[in-house]
């Protein structure tokens, strides 16, 4: 960029859209600059909510963020949106019609759009996310939301990253109740029945508080339920009032700061276990041995785990044991 | 349990339900003793066919994997299955019909049913899916599914680890055309038009042949495509010849090998990861002062990336650089 990290996060604390995008692509492609933008990042940023929502494919989540983002301009707020899903009309994977509604949110000098291309990284696309995040919040972003797809691994992650996690289901799309009962309902702070003029809709609401009503909620708040129509706008002004509530009721709480504890330590460890490799591959390991080793196990002459061990006494870390 | 782990290989290899049972909840719950066992399986592995199956809740791969799994069972081959997917009936979390179906298969002897619980782990679930898979190899098993959904971290990483991965898709599911170009196009090697019965199969074909069409598929046969009505038990056969196709064109091959050596490579490095911070977090470095370090993050007194450079310096890893 050739200029100091100090300007460039000038530039970027001043929303210049251009030193984003570059920040951005920056962390992406894991620049060493990277890291020290991400250190002096940290210390402008912490202001912003951190929103995740997922939902199946095809669950309107972009068309209700497009709505959310509208509302939360209207109030003066800034917003940034961080696509992580494939699907996402965000990420430009949608028909042209989703693509062009969402160019008007886009071109708003209040809005800053984003999609990440990081799927299929070894360590998952929530280390970029949150980077990704912060680089948003230090621009002055109110409200940074992250759009994931499903209920994987990726979708826990983001939720361990994010102040708030809103789940996204449809009335009769297949994801019925059972979908919740494993992983979903552990990450979810905020249920949305999304077009829900749909039938089957108070059949997917029941089976919720059935569910919900069975949860144990008793250190945390039990997780709202609003029902929405995105297409027409309606229940989003209800939503984005739900998660201010969300928000002023864990930001002072005991839960809510346990909550912020938890995921400070879990991104420590995260950074810790990613660096340790980094150096240690980068140093202390021959990684021209490693096309042997691969050989050795293709062959089933040696275990990947006496490997491993065998390398780590070589780089010096495995002498602790002895 | 009492015995030896020369003893509990034993009785694994002999396909001792329960010493199987005890191996895997061992590789689950990370007991010291299995990774023993594991380097004792390894030798004793290396038969089986390993195929990962993805697809959205409501595809069908529960009923297509228990048509597919009957298949096998028929030409005399022994089947297990990993499902890792919180909606599958496996796993439980279906409706009784389902379970009741999934039954009768789990208590044919040629076949071992397992459903995993460790979505939201550090590090993901494709690891211990990889230890449960050599388990069962090693149990004797010819043929190993192993079931996920969607197009997340967790279907890629369990793409890295299976010799074949088959793609659920069904029509009018919302999950277009658009679902398929990012991530799941480069993990497909056989895709599945399942409920092909129903009105949209053939659009959805037309659609997916198409981008098949534009794919680059010079060094690796282009993914076929396979019509099923699971319930029906339509397109089974078809099906599980496809994989045995797959599985004769891909051992031999440059560009089979070329994968295998891949996918040693990468276990190994993640192998190494894992144990390295295992190691480290361990042996070097004091975990009461993490929470500490946590109160300094959210105060922001300090970053992450600082604290962590710190931590690797006194642990002595970071000394290589200065």
């Amino acid at each position: 960029m050739g200029i100091s990290v100090e300007q460039w996060v000038q530039k970027i604390c001043a929303g210049d859209r251009r030193a984003i995008a570059r920040a951005i692509s920056s962390v992406e492609r894991k620049e060493a600059t990277s890291v020290a933008l991400l250190r002096a990042l940290f210390h402008q940023a912490g202001k912003a909510y951190t929103i995740g929502i997922t939902g199946a494919p095809g669950a309107g989540k972009s068309t209700l963020l497009e709505k959310m983002a509208t509302e939360f301009r209207r109030s003066g707020k800034r917003v940034g949106i961080v696509a992580v899903d494939p699907t996402s009309p965000f990420s430009g994977g949608a028909i042209l019609g989703d693509r062009i509604r969402m160019q008007a949110l886009a071109t708003d000098e209040g809005t800053y759009i984003r999609s990440m291309a990081t799927r299929g990284q070894l360590g998952g696309l929530a280390p970029t996310a949150r980077d990704v995040a912060l680089i948003l919040d230090a621009a002055g972003c109110d409200v940074v939301f992250i759009e994931t797809v499903g209920v994987g691994q990726d979708e826990v992650d983001v939720a361990r990253l994010a102040d708030a996690t809103v789940v996204l289901v449809v009335p009769g799309m297949g994801d019925g109740v059972q979908t919740f009962k494993a992983g979903v309902m552990e990450i979810a702070d905020l249920f949305v029945i999304n077009k829900s003029d749909r039938p089957g809709a108070e059949l997917i609401e029941r089976e919720l508080n059935m569910l919900l009503s069975a949860g144990t909620y008793s250190d945390v708040r039990r997780p709202p339920l609003v029902k929405t129509t995105a297409t027409a706008g309606e229940g989003v002004p209800e939503l984005c009032e739900e998660l201010e509530k969300f928000r002023t009721a864990t930001e002072g709480s005991p839960a809510g700061l346990n909550r912020r504890r938890e995921h400070a330590r879990l991104h420590l460890l995260e950074l810790l276990r990613q660096r340790l490799f980094e150096r240690v591959a980068e140093e202390r390991i021959d990684m021209k041995q490693i096309s042997e080793y691969v050989e050795a196990i293709l062959a089933r002459r040696r275990d990947p785990h006496s490997i491993v061990e065998e390398m780590l006494e070589e780089s010096g870390v495995g002498s602790g044991r002895g």
